[in-house]
């Protein structure tokens, strides 16, 4: 059969389904009775299961990293240009595993899911998840598929949370940690704009109180201004005004409401493809993931004092123009790391692209990752 | 009678309405027959009218910039801590006019008024209007009350976007120009922010294409976002971290939507207490004129031709950490008037405030504006 994929491309993914039927301890203080996480792999785990490399995904990521599940398929997975033969990740080297988290849309248990409670779905009922419990959940699929100690953890935004928490949580888990675009923990303002997010969701008339299966709706105007508040925040304001400016749609105002700009264009598009793909109940929880995330907290905000049992060796990057998860606070996660003598790398690529660069091609940030990964592999 | 209002404080204040009987041409290509402008005036003007000020509000702002409606009013006016006797805009020298724009709902001709054509209010069918509209009827105010020439034209944000289009469209008319926290044009980030808020407002059920009133309710779940988002875009991140920081309301998180963060609430209730003030068909017109202000526009993008025609004087100031309309917004607008020879004073104030630093006292901020305008009135 001819293949119609590109030669540094993994191809044609099925994904795979776990079933945990022993009950999760959440943060929150209930217990999931059994859940199901979806994954794909890529790659191939070699004998002593040596180079297996988790990748952990952002807000409104999922298990789909990679390659393409049907030759019709237009877009290959979320992180293509880093994972597949030859490519920073490389699948010829690494076994690859990509999970959707718990409370997730996309298959694995979250408000979409059948609550074996209730005999109907979650919907507003599934409790709140924190970055602990994905790295929890997350740690028994690594036992269900034969690896005790992951050759690296690897994630971006709130997929880099994840991997410093595998770091704190199972020391003897996680040889490197790559830590991308993210932060300790975050700031008012970055709390506000989750907020905000979940107002517009959360009182959008259609959203009945989370249950709007139920009510054959959905949250969409809701969930449209929470897209559209994210990608403001992903882009930087100087690559807004590289790909938008003050272009018009028609070449001149319009004295009305109907699009005059062409970021407003932008914005309202990019809502509207998200309304059909994500579920507004999760995207609820992720926001309170974010917000709940904070290692230090238990450490009287001392941050070196929560990562001093990681025994990792770290890459952390920022991106210069990221004012979501702006570059000094990947240098508080380095200063910690340091104060623990650990090994850490730290590199702040320059980048136009805002949060965004993390899940962007660039030459800089590509040949660290990758000069990163040969090493600790040669290591292994 | 023993009052109650401080000793630096203008006192009791009674607006007065002003009715322009002639239409006026608006940027649109519509003509409203007539106008209202509620107004307030502080201090006495002399008798060659040569020391009155223009004040000229921001997107909430109002005519109500000084001094109090009544004994029982807990608050003064938004500007109250910048103008009354021997303040930095001292009402023992000057006479100082502050009036309500065309398209706001504090009493001038708006949404809210009765439109003529049609007996019932304008709502939705009111026009956009531009900082050049605003300009052209405040100009009628001006020659009602005798004012030639104005000894200052002062605003900050959307305020001070009127300055200077003042400069442009009135050379004669303006000896000083005070530009606060201005931008010569809005970015596209600034432009997304908007477009969010509009979409907020535009997509509540209770919206009713604009004709809300008719339908004895408001959009104000729409008008409650758009409010939380403004104020995010207000504060500095800094200033965040020291008003809110992480600090939780009940000393843990609830691991639900009720608030959890400070910051939540401070934006729950910023929100709520501007629902029951604010008309959201004039919140859609302010953005509006916001984006579509750019007096360079016309000239080919080059900012020094479009205030070629200015001859004021002019104090140009700026917030270090003011985002939503940064420094270098301010000193685009100081080059353009470089480069055409003009006087202009510029200075960067050291605030952790944001852009909400123009409406708050800061010694170094008030003692600029009060050494400008003591010059100002010495040359006079």
């Amino acid at each position: 059969m001819p293949t119609h994929y590109p030669e540094n491309s993994v191809g044609l993914i099925v994904p795979s389904t776990a079933h945990f039927a022993d009950p999760l301890q959440l943060s929150c203080g209930e217990v999931l009775p059994t859940f199901d996480l979806i994954y794909e792999t890529y790659g191939t785990l070699n004998p002593d299961a040596s180079n297996a490399i988790l990748i952990c995904h952002a807000l409104s990521g999922d298990h789909h990293a990679a390659g393409f599940h049907s030759a019709e398929d237009k877009k290959p997975g979320w992180w293509d240009t880093m994972i597949g033969p030859g490519k920073p990740l490389d699948t010829k080297q690494f076994f690859i595993v990509s999970c959707n988290n718990i409370g997730g849309c996309a298959g694995s248990t979250g408000p979409t899911a059948i609550n074996p409670g209730s005999g109907k779905c979650y919907g507003p009922d599934f409790p709140i998840v924190t970055v602990q419990d994905w790295v929890s959940s997350q740690s028994r699929l690594a036992d269900l598929l034969g690896i005790h100690r992951w050759l690296a953890i690897v994630g971006g935004s709130l997929g880099g949370m994840q991997a410093l928490q595998w770091t704190i949580d199972f020391p003897d888990r996680v040889a490197h940690a790559l830590i991308i675009a993210a932060a300790p923990k975050l700031t008012a303002q970055n709390i506000a704009f989750n907020e905000v997010a979940r107002q517009a969701i959360r009182t959008d008339p259609d959203y009945h109180d989370g249950w709007y299966s139920e009510h054959n709706t959905l949250p969409a105007r809701g969930l449209r201004l929470a897209r559209m508040l994210g990608h403001i925040t992903y882009l930087s304001d100087d690559i807004m005004a590289q790909k938008f400016g003050r272009d018009l749609r028609q070449g001149k105002v319009n004295f009305d409401f109907s699009v005059d700009f062409q970021v407003e264009s932008y914005l309202r598009y990019q809502a509207d493809s998200f309304v059909g793909r994500f579920d507004a109940n999760t995207y609820l929880l992720m926001t309170k993931s974010l917000d709940y995330f904070d290692p230090a907290a238990n450490h009287n905000g001392n941050l070196t004092l929560a990562v001093a049992a990681a025994t990792a060796s770290f890459l952390v990057i920022s991106f210069s123009s990221d004012w979501r998860f702006a570059a000094g606070r990947s240098r508080e996660i380095v200063k910690a790391l340091h104060d623990n003598h650990l090994n850490v790398s730290y590199a702040n690529i320059t980048s136009s692209n805002g949060h965004d660069a993390f899940l962007m091609q660039n030459p800089q940030y590509f040949g660290i990752v990758q000069a990163y990964m040969d090493q600790a592999a040669s290591r292994a």
